[in-house]
């Protein structure tokens, strides 16, 4: 009886703590989200002080990945997880790693904005970038929400969107060649809305990795690397 | 006494996987040393066939990714690592993703290849970035070895050749923007060298990040996200 009660109260305690783990992963999201937002905006806006901000927020991104990470380990070694508990904990080691990426992402994006206002600000070649900006934060915010509600058909849709902003990263790079090549002037600041451009569509593709991890996590399966109709099939099986 | 040889066979078991674990690693170490090493030679040398190879060939580094995060998992759930085992799983887990993402970045180089290939193809514009990367080729090889050798000395070394391949990347970028500046027919082809040199830079930092996770493993310490000076002293220390 008393054993009982004792494995009862562990179990419960591990609950706590799967609970906290996650708790502290959305905590990361929130602030990533803040960051990629203020980065766009610090784009966008040429608001120097904002992207400053962005520059100088990033190590709390980074210390939260790696708190979270040490977290995860002492779960693994302390409470020896099976089945779907240890499938969360690797899908938050594997998820914590992309949120940390899209932070460098986001800082890069502040950087490149404080190089633009320095030069020429053309608010028409901005205005793609805003738009996948946007697309792209709310990749984002629907992989924490899937995540959140383990909800696996958010998950595919956002792996869905990830086709079309790649799609439409290519467009707007396409069209910023153009006017590298009309005015030979404007190469350094294109450059730097291009790598901005660019830095958005990776962070498309870690909001897709995320979501990756998240239906391995409530399906058992893997489905990195494969098709999305695939996909679509292995995790709308039951 | 039976109890005694069943444990000494299990664990004798255990580290026979985890002896596995580290070949497969090591397999997969050497299938993205080629890729990488053919998709240069098929930029610097023009050579679409070997692109294509390249291209073709991915697919096999996904698979292997895969197969060893399955294993790992496995092993987490079975044998319940402690300590340094526990470490060397995660520090696993965690290299497989860069070796992977070193592998996509090899195959985006082969891919700009055979655009650049399509248009003029500039022999004094590729030497540069042939140059930095024979470097990036000997990082991802020296963390491979640092890997094999737990050698904590050998990672720190590609931790410095980070900050300096990426200072080279930093000036060759610099150059090539001139040369779209200079003429601005070249700006297609210029482009694609750029973003070529820009995957080298980043395969340099993915080698540093798996250096880091060795570290991790060997010495129990988490060094990401602190100075370079400040992850020499914690690594030194016994």
């Amino acid at each position: 009886m008393e054993e009982e009660v004792l494995q009862h109260h562990i179990s419960q305690q591990f609950n706590t703590e799967l609970a906290e783990i996650r708790t502290q992963v959305l905590n990361m999201g929130g602030l990533v989200e803040e960051q990629l937002k203020n980065a766009i905006i610090a784009l966008t806006d040429a608001d120097e002080k904002l992207a400053r901000k962005v520059y100088a927020n990033d190590f709390k991104i980074n210390a939260l990945e790696v708190r979270i990470d040490e977290e995860c380990t002492r779960i693994l070694a302390r409470r020896q997880p099976a089945a779907s508990d240890l499938r969360l904990v690797m899908a938050v080691v594997k998820m914590i790693t992309d949120l940390e990426r899209i932070g460098d992402q986001a800082e890069r994006i502040a950087r490149m904005s404080i190089q633009i206002n320095n030069s020429v600000q053309n608010k028409s070649h901005t205005i793609n970038i805003a738009h996948l900006g946007e697309r792209v934060q709310k990749m984002l915010h629907d992989a924490l929400d899937a995540f959140v509600r383990m909800d696996v058909e958010l998950a595919l849709k956002v792996l869905h969107e990830d086709r079309s902003v790649d799609a439409e990263y290519e467009g707007i790079s396409r069209q910023l060649m153009t006017y590298m090549m009309e005015d030979a002037r404007t190469i350094p600041t294109v450059l730097n809305l291009l790598w901005s451009a660019r830095a958005l569509e990776r962070i498309g593709d870690h909001a897709n990795n995320m979501c990756e991890h998240l239906i391995y996590f409530v399906k058992g399966k893997d489905i990195r690397h494969i098709s999305l109709e695939q996909v679509e099939q292995e995790a709308r099986e039951s």
